[in-house]
């Protein structure tokens, strides 16, 4: 791997292919009433998942998530070199308990809504250090755990403002390997998705208070990394078939926009949000659209890289944004600082 | 790198060194009054550290942490390219807020108390693979927001039990580079330290579910990664001259040792908790010991390093444990999961 740096964080490219060699993706039952049903694995219509707490719950759709992505490639326990994993509750414990016995090394990630980036970030970076040769990058999210870390209770039926944005219950494993691993495991060819780049992102903390306005407290972090990484490739927006980040939001996506079109022409043709894509705005009563770790991680492993393998999307730039807030700093005041992990796809 | 794997855990060697190129440790008053007190950067005697929150006050021991040992080897923030960072609270807010204004891409971490381990292994194969040439390592633990966090608020005066162990006030940083940078900023000889390999852990859940007991907990994560360690290293215990674990405490020690000396005969005379040094357990009233990402953080990077560089250990296999439980997972009944992440240091 290699770093160029023209400007802010430095953008990293592999010089021997980091491959995707499995996604999956699996969902609750809201998502599943979404435009993008048809691409998850399986939407999970039960919000506990048949156990007796939301926590265990979302354990249970991590487990469905990764245990899909390994089975679509025949992919045994044994095989698998290392998980990078992680969650938005507090101590990631979703994530811990749903790999307690895997028995295998396990590396937990915080990046609040950004985890999904991180975590390809890391693993590519591990995978290409020669440390291992296969990895899975999982994630989850889940509506009712969400409100009770963050907000309240849901018997408490707390009201939201309509800038506010729904946590996305759902999960995402995505399984990356070298090159001769990856030939071992599947067909290589013109529509195999590799990672071609990647630009970690630094934390931006804009001022906001407000936990209810995450979209605004991520948009400047969003554009701090994306006008770097746009940068150091000395790229505009339209090499992407599309530039998608994680979970801004109406509210965030618009913020984007403005920050973006002056030094960026063109952004706006080439951009889309996951938590604008995952729901229904106008019909499903999501204000301003999804959030969560699950979110963008589940719109990736199901409806983008599906998009990818049927060639309707060549090179994508996966910006998963996350807000580095808690219970407890909210509850003191404290601002809501941003952060956004960018990732380039592209097939072969 | 490569992976050398003949049981469990498999672990990885650098083929290029991974140099230790600063470290700094701040403690707090209680860990002042310990044995290793010379051997700290700076104590603070104001559990606030002056903030108006025990959270705002762990964010700045690690400031004084991390600029204790960027000043060590005037490093400017420019030339450091990333930071691999996190703590025991919800949503790892002390690192996130520590670093929001510090312009640097950051990966956030969790580990529980392995923490230091955790980022020590991700920022090695980071480095290792070309993605950066400098990376920073830091985490805190501070025992008024850890009680808040996992047991009660100090003002409840909610008693322990004697195998209990007392959450370490205290912060450490701990900066890597390549061979080329390191020879740069300062004389690499005999008594520099290098990352010489590594054992990532896997989650060990034994069923404990007592979260007063966190040692027994993770004692069986210790023995499963080290003795993965020993055998994928084809080594005795005297092949280091020090194999410590993070905090283990006494319970948690004896448990090791008992799990250890069938197969690795020696293991004992080797062996010590940082747990166990950073107090004296018979006059500080800290039942069990030591725990905390900030205990065996502030222990490597005060007194473990600096015996290393004055030739008084030439190689340890510093093994950070961590009980990843949360505050919900104890209340839900739910188990303690265990992990331990093996990093050897040795002179050059």
């Amino acid at each position: 791997m290699y770093i160029k740096r023209s400007d802010g964080s430095g953008t990293v490219l592999p010089d021997k292919p980091i491959c995707v060699i499995s996604s999956a993706s699996v969902v609750g039952n809201k998502e599943g009433e979404g435009p993008l049903a048809e691409y998850f694995d399986k939407i999970i219509e039960d919000e506990r998942a048949g156990q007796d707490t939301f926590e265990h719950a979302e354990s249970s759709f991590q487990k469905e998530a990764f245990a899909a992505s390994m089975r679509k490639i025949n992919m045994s326990a044994d095989s698998l070199d290392c998980i990078f994993a992680g969650d938005l509750l507090s101590q990631c414990t979703p994530s811990s308990f749903n790999f307690k016995t895997a028995k295998t090394p396990f590396f937990g990630v915080f990046g609040a809504c950004s985890t999904m980036a991180e975590t390809l970030i890391l693993a590519s970076a591990y995978i290409s250090a020669g440390a291992a040769k296969t990895a899975a990058c999982v994630t989850s999210s889940h509506f009712c755990t969400a409100e009770r870390q963050f907000r309240a209770p849901l018997e408490y039926g707390g009201l939201r403002p309509p800038y506010a944005q729904r946590t996305v219950t759902g999960s995402a494993s995505v399984l990356l390997s070298d090159y001769d691993t990856a030939v071992g495991v599947r067909k290589i060819g013109k529509q195999s998705q590799k990672i071609a780049s990647f630009t970690p992102g630094k934390i931006i903390d804009s001022g906001i208070t407000d936990a209810n306005n995450m979209g605004a407290a991520m948009a400047p972090a969003a554009f701090d990394t994306i006008s770097a990484h746009l940068r150091n490739r000395e790229i505009s927006p339209s090499y992407y078939d599309l530039i998608i980040t994680g979970d801004l939001g109406a509210v965030g996506a618009e913020l984007l926009y403005t920050l973006m079109e002056k030094d960026f022409p063109g952004f706006r043709d080439r951009y889309n949000d996951c938590g604008l894509m995952i729901y229904d705005l106008k019909t499903q009563n999501v204000y301003s659209g999804g959030s969560g770790c699950g979110c963008s991680a589940s719109v990736l492993g199901g409806y983008l890289l599906s998009k990818m393998r049927d060639g309707t999307l060549n090179r994508i730039l996966f910006c998963a944004t996350g807000a580095l807030l808690s219970q407890i700093s909210s509850s003191q005041g404290d601002t809501i600082p941003g952060i956004c992990h960018a990732v380039e796809f592209s097939n072969y």
